[in-house]
């Protein structure tokens, strides 16, 4: 469905909290990364972790750079959302390799979902520079494989597995909210304004059912149930 | 002093180990700077952690590219030292950024002075290499400062941070002796085989010397007593 608004400007202040928004995910799944690559005993898991890590900081890095191009206090912007993104990572510490594995690819799926779902909304120029920092980065490719082999050799993890990943996408969820709440502007761009309700409010919900199918494919594809 | 030999293939077996021993240094000095990126609040000291961090894990991937040059089996020589590695930094475990950032300082510091004095006696191709690996990638710039105003604004933490500094060189020593004892052929770079044995050991003092005045410098430079 069509928008009835379109933020056309790189410089308009959603677009800015967007781009501020994604940079502080992308430096929170650097951390996640590299504390997955600690979890890691072998080297060749230790080293694919901190290859996608180090992809993920040079991202963050394009973004800052990016929001200083268009004249945004960048650090400003990114810095009020590390309180946010800290708490949903205080409460969302995995336990071992697996936990963090998952929370790795099923927590930054969500937020790559979110992302791209929201670059609809915004000019075409910066929806190109997201879909350029939105990448997989290889996570996918390292991930699926890895937690399906440890599954085959323990099956009985897939119930606690299954589980966690519930409750990322529940905490997930939760933030989302919070940032919603925290940021009217952000929100409008995905629900619309008071000119623009109730069409928003309809493709917000169909949003939310392609980010819900999508974290129930993702979970499949590692043997799990979503 | 002249050492009566020096190994001068980037081939021979202790030059490879000693390449090992590096890069599995330099992947641990990523986890460890991610870390303290995660324990840190403010974006500025995220960032510099961050590409500190990145910088590192370049090196890591230059030295692993570099043993496959020269024929050797990478994997299982970096690996290899996974182990002991892995127990230095769960001995040294920060509870906090400052004692994250005093490790990354003093303990990559030390390693740095290992590295470069062990490369006084390879060949100087290897040698030529490791300085370029072995570079301080921005640390002492950041870490320096920081503490010291953290110490400016809380005078008491210096007690405990001395305290944590020679824990970690202690620390250090202990591992380094493990090392030297399950490679001879590492330790005989340093002190000498039987036909060298004396001017070895001559030489190995100094250089413990030598890398404890390094030490106690840094030490001195973030204004805690060595």
């Amino acid at each position: 469905m069509a928008r009835l608004r379109v933020k056309v400007s790189a410089t308009d202040p959603p677009v800015v909290d967007l781009l501020g928004l994604v940079a502080a995910g992308e430096l929170f799944a650097f951390e996640t990364l590299a504390r997955d690559s600690a979890l890691a005993k072998d080297l060749d898991a230790k080293a694919a972790l901190g290859q996608i890590a180090c992809r993920e900081f040079g991202h963050f890095t394009e973004i800052l750079q990016r929001l200083r191009d268009v004249g945004a206090d960048a650090d400003a912007v990114v810095g009020s959302y590390l309180p946010i993104l800290s708490q949903f990572h205080a409460k969302t510490a995995p336990r071992d390799l697996l936990e963090g594995l998952l929370k790795t690819y099923v927590g930054d799926g969500i937020a790559g979902d979110f992302g791209r779902e929201i670059a609809a909304y915004v000019d075409p120029d910066t929806r190109a520079f997201l879909d350029g920092v939105l990448t997989d980065d290889g996570r996918a490719e390292f991930v699926v494989p890895y937690v399906q082999q440890a599954l085959a050799a323990d099956p009985g993890a897939a119930g606690r597995l299954a589980l966690w990943g519930r409750r990322l996408m529940g905490e997930a969820l939760a933030q989302a909210q919070r940032v919603a709440a925290d940021r009217p502007d952000l929100a409008e761009l995905v629900v619309g304004g008071p000119d623009a309700q109730g069409a928003g409010l309809a493709e917000f919900s169909q949003m939310l059912a392609r980010m819900t199918e999508s974290h129930s494919d993702r979970m499949r594809a590692l043997g799990l149930s979503p």
